[in-house]
């Protein structure tokens, strides 16, 4: 069973064809897919959604095929999808609505990396992994780190507002974003922010854009900091009887003044997923912590020891500690391997992404476990315990299951809200959450930020059906 | 001479009167001063422009309160400018169009301080010095911190985008803004943002607000991130020939991977007039250098040393380290008798705070110097070197030299811009800036951000006047 699409104004056959041979004659064929299979393979995202077939998919090279495209769009009254590498989990990327999506892959020039400023100019369309590598190349270190950051863009990324394991220390994407070039419907191009750490020159116009998921305007250059590579990095894994244990040292760490990059948790569900790949645990195991802490050269011993202490006076049933990468690396397959293991499990996997406040965790984990319990939907949970951002993934075989996986959906954004608690951490609203933005936005937060969006886009041409409950079905 | 106000729509004398009436009735008496002394108090701020004289001024005491004056002042059209302890120092919080000045000194609860989730809950009238002391009574910390924070308060802090010299290593205040509840022109109260560390649920509509000078809304409360207090502190003052030495200093410590809390630059200038206070340097010196690092318990023996050895590699004439809070706060001596010494040099003053990225900084300082010799203006020059943020003071006499200072603060400006950098770092914009604004900002940004008020303020009520070039004479 497939995400139902929300009611949005679809345009005119006409309108459509008059744009798509405007655009053949402005950008050229080669840039426009007009084929069953490339418009078929735009349709969908990492999602369960699948969108409505759009009538051509333009592959833009330039900003000024992004601006042209969003000047015809305008013209004709067709909606606009903008798509980077299409990994998000939320339907971002799906066209609800037909028209065009607009994609920014090929834009994927590292255009500067600037040493001395700590700075990277990069086109929306540039792959993180290969943002990593150039900036490291160079000593710099780039922290956001989202898990699919082999295939995923910066352009999508900003579109997101990406986060990953190394957010409890280092900030998400929007703490990254510098400035932006972004094209507008109807085709004005326009740069926000600078290139300087600090400013305060007018509206923060490029905090609004990063996490917009496409609805506001499409990147075309992104500004973002760099800090200094972190000379070393500890791993440190330690597993606990049960999450509320797990849950305890976390506190304990925090409390201590330590600040680990990353405070990984997997549940005792996810551990038992790893046993059945061959992954051995101590049997007494219910619940597994993977920290990691970085630093400067050589100053690593005394955190890393404290760490060790606090982690033991907290129950730890075992402590095992990384320095050199290849030990490293052996300590994070547990980790690498869950998404995969899960997948493994079952047929269909849903995974969200709520947060609440770091206190309220234990509160959290014994919800989803009422959850489960009532609505029979077999779960597993882990992920960034330090920002308090659990991904609850629903496991389901047969299709018919679908509707308790939704209300089991239902329930934990209920509970997450109930406990002073945020929707999504990381994979946004798109078209999945949006039913559910009424539970935590009042009417009137909801109204502005429509007014906001009519700001940009004033006939709601871009990216159509997202984030607003508006044309979707009650939850 | 004072600064020229804007040409704004002022409000009708019967309007003024029916919003004042009705503000009586519905507020009582003594929240609404209409006394002459009261109104002349609330007409200026800390910048050199004094505003059209207020009908009132309210002093709310409640959500509630600031609610009904801006239902009051949209039903009689009557313009508002909010207000909090009046420190700033680009006439934020003058009232350019007369109508009812909105202060909210009077709310100044903090509500409550969550040790485990490190949060602080604040009313917007809370000292920035008294939040200081009740969470590090708890063992956190609020790093923002503008020089202004014994007087200055928490809503002006989220209205301007606060810094001070520790933004080098914990950002500005918009980094530690978790949430706000914020009243809007008509009386509408809206929650936005969250409790939790990470969340992408709809627009980043907190980050619109912070900086946003009192033109989009009036807080109400705000909810504030904290961290774990560190446990040490070092200082270190080192002195050098020049500011070309100094810069190069600045980069040789960020480049070798250390991060300061703080890096305070002070010019030949600077140290003249310090020298004038009877504060003595080595004669040689004509810069100087206040570098401070912390961090946990036992943890900064190697960083220091490290930061010492990068210092005499880059020619330091001198360096002075300190580590327990008496000699601490000696070498913080200089830097902080810096604004009164500054003071005494001269009748007037205004302070610019202009950013460049941190590599152009020598290029900037050559260009104030050329300013100063070709408009004569006298000029000294210190702050924040790690961010590229830097105080321009020019000095004067004679009212008569304030046209060679107005040509002196155009040249700077466009020299910023010219440098990659941005008009101000830390004051706003303001009045005294918003001739500027187009210098940074495209027509089309500009625009945007109107349309964007718009959405909050429709008839353009709330402090009108700033940020905006529109109705200010063209620099």
């Amino acid at each position: 069973m497939l995400l139902a699409l929300p009611d949005v104004p679809l345009p005119s056959d006409s309108a459509l064809a008059r744009a798509v041979s405007e655009l053949d004659a402005r950008l050229g064929p080669s840039k426009v897919d007009t084929s069953e299979p490339g418009r078929e393979a735009h349709a969908k995202d990492e999602s369960d959604a699948v969108g409505r077939l759009p009538a051509a998919v333009v592959h833009a090279a330039s900003t000024a095929d992004v601006a042209t495209t969003l000047a015809i769009a305008e013209r004709h009254g067709v909606p606009v999808t903008p798509r980077a590498a299409g990994t998000g989990r939320t339907g971002g990327a799906v066209p609800v609505a037909g028209g065009i999506v607009l994609s920014t892959t090929a834009l994927a020039t590292i255009v500067d990396i600037d040493q001395e400023d700590g700075l990277a100019i990069v086109e929306p369309g540039v792959v993180l992994g290969a943002l990593y590598e150039a900036v490291e190349a160079e000593g710099l270190f780039y922290p956001p780190d989202p898990n699919s950051w082999r295939d995923c863009t910066i352009g999508g990324n900003v579109a997101e507002n990406a986060g990953g394991p190394r957010a409890f220390k280092y900030g998400v994407t929007r703490d990254w974003v510098r400035g932006l070039e972004v094209a507008l419907v109807g085709g004005r191009t326009i740069r926000t922010g600078r290139r300087t750490s600090k400013g305060v020159t007018g509206y923060d116009v490029t905090s609004l854009l990063v996490g917009s998921e496409g609805t506001l305007g499409v990147f075309t250059e992104v500004t973002l900091a760099l800090t200094r590579k972190p000379a070393e990095v500890a791993t440190v894994l330690s597993l606990f009887v049960d999450v509320r244990a797990a849950a305890a040292a976390v506190q304990a760490v925090v409390a201590a003044g330590i600040t680990p990059r990353c405070l990984e948790l997997l549940d005792r569900l996810a551990l038992e997923a790893l046993r059945l790949q061959g992954v051995s645990f101590d049997p007494r195991a219910g619940a597994l912590l993977l920290t990691e802490i970085d630093g400067r050269a050589g100053s690593l011993d005394g955190e890393l020891a404290e760490l060790g202490d606090v982690l033991s006076a907290s129950g730890a049933l075992d402590v095992v500690a990384a320095q050199d990468a290849a030990q490293r690396a052996r300590l994070w397959e547990a980790r690498s391997a869950l998404s995969r293991a899960t997948r493994k499990l079952a047929t269909y996997k849903l995974s969200e992404d709520v947060v609440v406040p770091r206190s309220k965790l234990v509160l959290l984990l014994e919800e989803v476990d009422r959850i489960g319990e009532a609505t029979g939907v077999t779960y597993l949970t882990y992920g960034h315990a330090g920002d308090g951002n659990m991904h609850v993934n629903f496991l389901w075989n047969d299709p018919a299951e679908r509707p308790r996986v939704d209300d089991a959906i239902g329930r934990l954004m209920r509970a997450t809200v109930g406990l002073g608690g945020t929707l999504s951490g990381e994979h946004g609203i798109g078209l999945s959450k949006a039913p559910y933005l009424p539970l935590e936005h009042s009417p009137e937060l909801v109204a502005l930020q429509e007014d906001l969006k009519r700001a940009f886009d004033p006939r709601g041409l871009l990216n159509p059906g997202k984030i607003f409950p508006r044309g979707h079905k009650a939850c």
